[in-house]
């Protein structure tokens, strides 16, 4: 931001005012500017920005964030600064708009929002129509000459009041929320559908309705002091910052509570005073596709909730060129005026009271992970940007999007399609229908795939739509929330699919003469709005299919060369190289089509199951004296060496590191009695015999137990046939590259013992194919993943000649906590904010990160120079990469599919570090 | 030791001579020291000394430790200068003894020891009478006109050659040493019973018998060069300090394999050349009970070897002023003059030849836990040491067997006494015979208890002797191997028992009219010597006895005074403070009698299984909501406060630290499904949802499960009700320190959040009970028992008000080692040296303790004077407690018998400081 906004160039700590907690903005000025997201939140600091460059915003103020700060602080108060503060800006709202907070006559009525440093839509609690009351009201029609618009206004007014600020709730033997409920009898005692039906003495019974029912709730009076009213939204919106759903989406988007928000106080425009009135939302691009298309749709005569809640589909921003041209031609210089101030997609609102424009607000646009790369390599193209900042911009985790299978195309072709609505989230998800949140919870946490289907989604909705592969919603345009949320978490979403019927009381969908009932299978393609019935086959993305298959078509597809073009800007920036986690010839394959340089990680066990190999294995782990564990390893041996000549031939040259044996023994032993039974008869020995081994096996806790180089040092002929079958196959493909790498050490004289073993064999296999040491060579390094190596790093390093970090089971033992088992309190975890991200997801930098560091500075003070990697699944999480380049790694290696976003985040942590960041 | 040799005040860095390899001694004088341990062992540094001091010591040389360095490090080679030194210094032993190597007329003979910087009695090889070939024997024979002298000097050296150098071994289908089948074939012959009856000419053939078992087991002729005798034992000494039993003697004692040892060439002197010559080992005073006098045993006609193999019972040492009265009175002389030189008590080695006396060797005399007790405390008040020594220098885990149970004075007078043997060890045993040192490994691995009967020990029955109980001979002395070892060990021992018949075929011991069969159980009292059969019951020690019961005649015992006086001077020096791990009232008070200064852990679950409480502790569990669960949790409340109130009042206003709910709740539910139905009736639930339950708790890894802080954070009402029950307990009984201590914490939120319930109740507590804060203090903590903890301790210590590391949990997650599942391959790691002791009962100083520091420093970097302690079991081991005074804790904690080892330790930490160690 602040590299596009060369006037402003001084820092916002500097400029900051002393004791200042409201800065005022509108009139072409503003006390902040678009750099002050910390103090004034997003949304504040924007409508500064956007006030400083001449747009016409309806006049307000901001509180600053650091009155929430206070707020919390100190036993929800205020300071007790701040009513001067406000009422001081107050008249200069009052001043700029022409109009007077609580005056009959021409009264100023505003809007109270939050507004945090990033955005979190729909999360917390806005009020409209402030400042109205009893006689206001009755001002205002006077004023207006339209009675209905100003009782329409109060009653919004007094049901976010009630709702938001008083605590009028839906009790739970109520179907509807209570007010609605009350407009729904006016409705049908009025014989009309929708509310817009109703008369201005409708809507005078509806406001005296809704002011009984909240004395009845609440045992108060709705406040008719419009300062009263004032103060308790603004503590409203300071409170809705520790509500259920801001919890649940901070600890989604790691936003830290202490962050707080601001709070926005503006000066209400109207466009739902009449046929010239209006209003909408609008991106300066289509944040789903990243096509360069003005994209958006009001509503005329309506209030900016009614576009966004999805209650009235709204219509598409082109057609305003008809209801209202001037102001659609004024839109579209704005639009052009965003994108050239800001150098991004904006998301603004807009509102046009009696034909003037006003901008309510505008925001750097979410956008789908397929609209990031379009939009910013289209930006690049245009000139608009820089490739670094295209680098910058795009979420590294966004890049799955591109990734994620999409439906096979003759098998959508042949599907029964039932269907279309909005595309508002792309990519193809099939899945069982669920109609309520925590139905669609409840079916995931089953293990189902899960399609929410609702009419609407409102924020109570949020944990299910995270639950659900997709969402298809039969009302609400492209900006309603369905279509925002799906967006912003990469959700696939069909929105204002209107033709769709879904009837909640007998819980079915109709489309298309198709009756599908819940819990049964829909598709939904999120690019083109096609609904199906029943599942569609998937297939790779265009992406996927010009990498693996280098099939022609995908690859001239713009998808491809975007991603293709930005994975090479990324391979130019970063420092850090990316390795795969791979066991097979296939999978090292498909990593290297996705970039990777070499293996990280092959776990030679997961050869062992393979085929007839498992028999072999047991007959290891049932001898009883190391001859008889020598003849059953030496079977082993033929097919080892067959999976590494395949690994090394489809690294062609690259290095490859392998770990030795590391799962303890037991998880190859059949444990149910059956299978027991089966494996006593293959080998013609008692089952006894293998009941009492697998007993003998049996641990507490197994991943503290006999595993990793512990089976080594005991029994050193797997070792021995591991690094033969390692080296024989190395001889044998020209260029291999063989790290071996041994697991658990937590003391060098392991490693020690475990290289013995290694090099004597090193030394017989040159021996067997006439080789040199320089013909053939390799590496001992061993994994640093329990606590004690990184401690004693410095002693393991030399022996060690590379390190990688097997965080996964670092962070167990760090934390002391079993991945398999924190389901019992992980939840609770994140709910109460011990954590604020799941450790095993992304790594936990302040505790298990030390011991990283710790291991790299210990490992290279006694070997300079040392190679250090990680191959734990952090591997893959971008905010782990950054940690990586940071701790000075020399690569990260994750599974194929995260390569991309691997090498995204690596570039990312260049460009940071770079900018001394 | 430097200490007490004024006039060599240099230290032995600066008197080593560069590229020096050997060290004379002899004739007065020495190139060494007492203060050359490390360099040329125990046993050379003090045959330097003595040399020094003016003791008849036979003349000899000393290759040093650094040779045996360069032996490991250089694929087993000697260094190229070597040859020379040895010839040099090999004429200066001919010119003092007046006698030339392989000279025929006048042989200078040569005995060659091992000799490491502590002394490991019998692990390492030794040769005697080297020098002697076929031509050398005759000429002895001639020179000292004793024939039967000079052969059986040459048949012995053949013996110990032939096996030691040349490897000849007895095969798995012979029932005897080969060379000893010889002897005995021509005892046979002779018809005599021991060799001694045999004559010279006999010895010939078996000289002749002997060449030809060596030629035909090794294929090599014996040399006859003695030069090349001598090359060859040296190279087996160094050998011989990587055999097994010297690879488990160092595990055993934590004697590093790096320290190597020296190689010990001395001129032979023949205890065995007739009726005015003899030989024999004496300790300065009684090493088993600690008294003062002269003690020892003594062969006429005999070599050293005889004397402590056990071969042939020898005679108590004050009998020799019949047999050799002149020698008799010099030996007297020299024991004062080595008490005063060296003033410790000296285990030495004396052979008498022709009339004239020689010092072998001297050295610190092993002693068991009681005499090392008496000695001390002997020796200050004879002014020959301070206090500070007596400190010093008796390890504190000996102590042990200060508090070890004695047979039951009743139950003893009335038991079936069959024998009595020389009291070699202290202390009363009980056990099932075992003949065979695999039998009693087997057997106590089952769980028996053993004790190991024997005709006499040997170095092969080590691990035998380690797994015993007691250990019962019937022939050798109290210098025999048998009781060196027992001492050593701290084992109870009786040896010597000539009357006991031991029938090793037909598997029984006879004595007194008895016949016990192995397996069944015999008793033997180690401090009287006295041998019983059966079981008898056994008592508190006298020490016990007096501080728990204060019983009066215990308390006048000198065992009682004795160790009553170490532990007040122990209290005097200590800087650490040392509580007690204690979980009811009755522990408590006898924790306080040994001496504790506080509780450092009360595990308040162990309460949970006391009477009916298990049912409200299972219905608790099984509560399927927060309702009913509050609703089971309190029932617990009357039981634990009850618990709390004992214990506070038993601390009589000592601290006392409380942990909090630790371990997972499914260890508290039935596992077997006829407990569950059991249950399942006895509180009329399905048996179902018992099992339900323990499937939901049954975690994959419980270690690293939801337990500790984890639970409570989950189920805030067990923290409240635990809270309650401690703070109205403290509320109750006047003085009470109440330390609240929440368990598992790796992230300083959870210690927030639960700090935060615990005030919560405080604050209820107080009104309740109308007390003030300083009323009513208490403090709240955490252990830091997983590496996170350790390493965010700067943010935990914001919180917490005092740390306590739990190092058993600590360890097994540094480790990543799992205590319960190490089983599998820690013996194997300790046999191979990866670790030195068991990391969970000694601190892993290297890894652990690094967590441990930084525990501390990072703690004390936010709170400085952060009360810091440890409860894990390593806080009573001795050098785990001289680690946490250096790391600079407060206190240590350890179970109620560990209280004054740790004392003692923690006394010698607080000197070691003083001294700048």
């Amino acid at each position: 931001m602040a590299e596009s906004n060369n006037n402003s160039p001084a820092t916002e700590a500097a400029r900051v005012i002393e004791g200042k907690n409201v800065y005022f903005f509108g009139g072409g000025q503003a006390d902040g500017d678009g750099t002050f997201r910390e103090l004034l939140g997003g949304k504040g600091a924007n409508l500064a920005e956007m006030s400083r460059i001449g747009l016409p915003v309806p006049a307000g103020f901001t509180i600053s964030t650091e009155v929430c700060t206070y707020y919390y602080d100190n036993g929800r108060t205020l300071p007790a600064t701040l009513d001067d503060e406000v009422k001081e800006n107050l008249g200069k709202i009052e001043e700029t708009m022409g109009k007077k907070f609580g005056d009959v006559n021409n009264p100023l009525l505003l809007s109270v929002r939050s507004g945090a440093r990033d955005s979190m839509p729909g999360m917390m609690d806005t009020i409209l129509n402030l400042g109205i009351n009893d006689e206001v009201v009755a001002g205002l029609a006077a004023k207006t000459g339209n009675e209905r618009f100003a009782y329409d206004s109060y009653r919004r007014f007094l049901q976010m009041y009630g709702e938001v600020v008083m605590g009028v709730e839906q009790y739970e033997d109520e179907h509807h929320d209570p007010f609605e409920a009350i407009i729904d009898a006016a409705c049908e005692k009025r014989g009309v559908a929708v509310d817009t039906g109703l008369t201005g003495e409708d809507l005078k019974g509806i406001v005296e309705a809704f002011k009984a029912l909240i004395k009845e709730r609440t045992g108060n009076d709705f406040p008719q002091d419009p300062m009263t009213q004032l103060w308790g939204a603004v503590k409203a919106v300071f409170t809705s910052w520790n509500n259920d759903r801001a919890k649940v989406y901070r600890r989604k988007y790691g936003i830290p509570a202490e962050w707080g928000t601001a709070v926005n106080v503006q000066a209400m425009v109207f466009g739902n005073s009449g046929q010239t009135s209006g209003t909408g939302v609008a991106f300066t691009r289509d944040p789903a596709s990243g096509e360069n298309v003005f994209y958006g749709e009001y509503l005329v005569d309506a209030q900016g909730e009614d576009v966004v809640a999805g209650v009235r589909t709204p219509k598409p921003v082109a057609e305003m060129v008809n209801d209202l041209p001037k102001s659609y031609e004024e839109l579209l210089e704005v639009r052009q005026k965003l994108e050239n101030h800001f150098k991004d997609v904006q998301d603004l609102e807009f509102t046009v009271e009696d034909g003037k424009l006003y901008i309510l607000q505008t925001r750097n646009g979410k956008r789908t992970g397929l609209a990031a790369v379009h939009i910013a390599i289209d930006m690049v193209n245009e000139g608009l940007i820089q490739k670094e900042d295209a680098i910058r911009r795009i979420p590294a985790e966004d890049l799955e999007h591109m990734l994620a299978p999409i439906f096979d195309a003759k098998a959508e072709r042949e599907a029964n399609k039932i269907g279309k609505g909005l595309p508002a989230g792309p990519g193809a998800a099939c899945g069982r229908i669920y109609f309520h949140a925590p139905d669609a919870v409840a079916a995931a946490a089953r293990g189902e795939k899960v399609v929410l289907t609702r009419v609407e989604t409102s924020p109570e909705d949020l944990r299910g739509m995270i639950a659900a592969e997709g969402i298809l919603t039969s009302r609400g345009g492209v900006s309603s929330h369905a279509a925002l949320v799906a967006r912003q978490m990469g959700k696939i979403c069909v929105c204002g699919a209107a033709e769709v019927e879904i009837d909640y009381a007998n819980a079915t969908v109709k489309a298309g003469g198709v009756t599908i009932k819940e819990g049964e299978y829909i598709s939904i393609n999120g690019t083109t709005g096609d609904i199906y019935a029943g599942e569609i086959k998937t297939a790779p993305s265009r992406v996927v299919q010009g990498l693996i298959q280098g099939d022609a078509e995908a690859m001239s597809h713009d998808d491809y060369k975007k991603f293709a073009q930005l994975i090479s800007w990324a391979d130019e920036l970063r420092k850090l190289n990316v390795r795969t986690n791979s066991d097979s010839p296939e999978q090292v394959k498909n990593a290297i089509a996705f970039g990777a340089e070499g293996i990280g990680l092959t776990r030679t066990e997961h050869m062992f199951f393979e085929g007839d190999r498992i028999d072999a294995v047991r007959e290891m782990i049932l001898a009883d004296s190391e001859n008889a564990r020598r003849e059953a390893v030496a079977k082993l041996l033929p097919y080892q060496k067959e999976d590494f000549v395949g690994i090394f031939t489809a690294l062609e040259g690259r290095p490859g590191t392998i770990r030795l044996l590391d799962p303890p023994l037991h998880e190859f032993l059949p444990h149910t009695k059956e299978q027991q039974l089966d494996l006593a008869n293959k080998m013609g020995i008692q089952v006894e015999e293998i009941m009492r081994r697998v007993a003998e096996l049996h641990e507490f806790n197994p991943m503290l137990g006999h595993r990793g180089c512990r089976l080594g040092i005991v029994f050193p002929e797997i070792t021995e046939m591991q690094a033969r079958a390692i080296l024989e196959a190395a001889a044998e493909v020209d260029g291999a590259k063989p790290e071996i790498m041994v697991p658990l050490v937590g003391f060098k004289k392991e490693l020690d013992l475990q290289k013995e073993v290694i090099d004597t064999v090193a030394g017989e296999v040159r021996e067997k194919y006439g080789l040199t040491e320089d013909q053939l060579a390799y590496t001992v390094g061993t994994m640093i993943e329990v606590p004690r190596a990184a401690l004693t790093a410095n002693e393991i390093a030399e022996t060690a000649e590379f390190f990688s970090f097997g965080t996964n089971d670092l962070t167990q033992t760090c934390l002391g906590m079993s991945r398999d088992d924190a389901g019992g309190f992980l939840n609770e975890y994140q709910e109460q904010e011990i954590v604020t991200t799941n450790p095993f997801a992304s790594l936990d930098q302040t505790g298990v990160g030390q011991l990283v560091e710790m291991g790299v500075e210990k490992g290279r003070s006694t070997r300079p120079g040392l190679k250090v990697g990680i191959c734990g699944e952090h591997g893959g999480d971008p905010n782990s990469v950054k940690f990586c380049h940071k701790a000075g790694l020399d690569y990260v290696s994750c599974s194929p599919f995260r390569i991309p976003i691997a090498k995204l985040a690596a570039a990312q942590a260049a460009l940071a570090e770079k900018e001394g960041k």
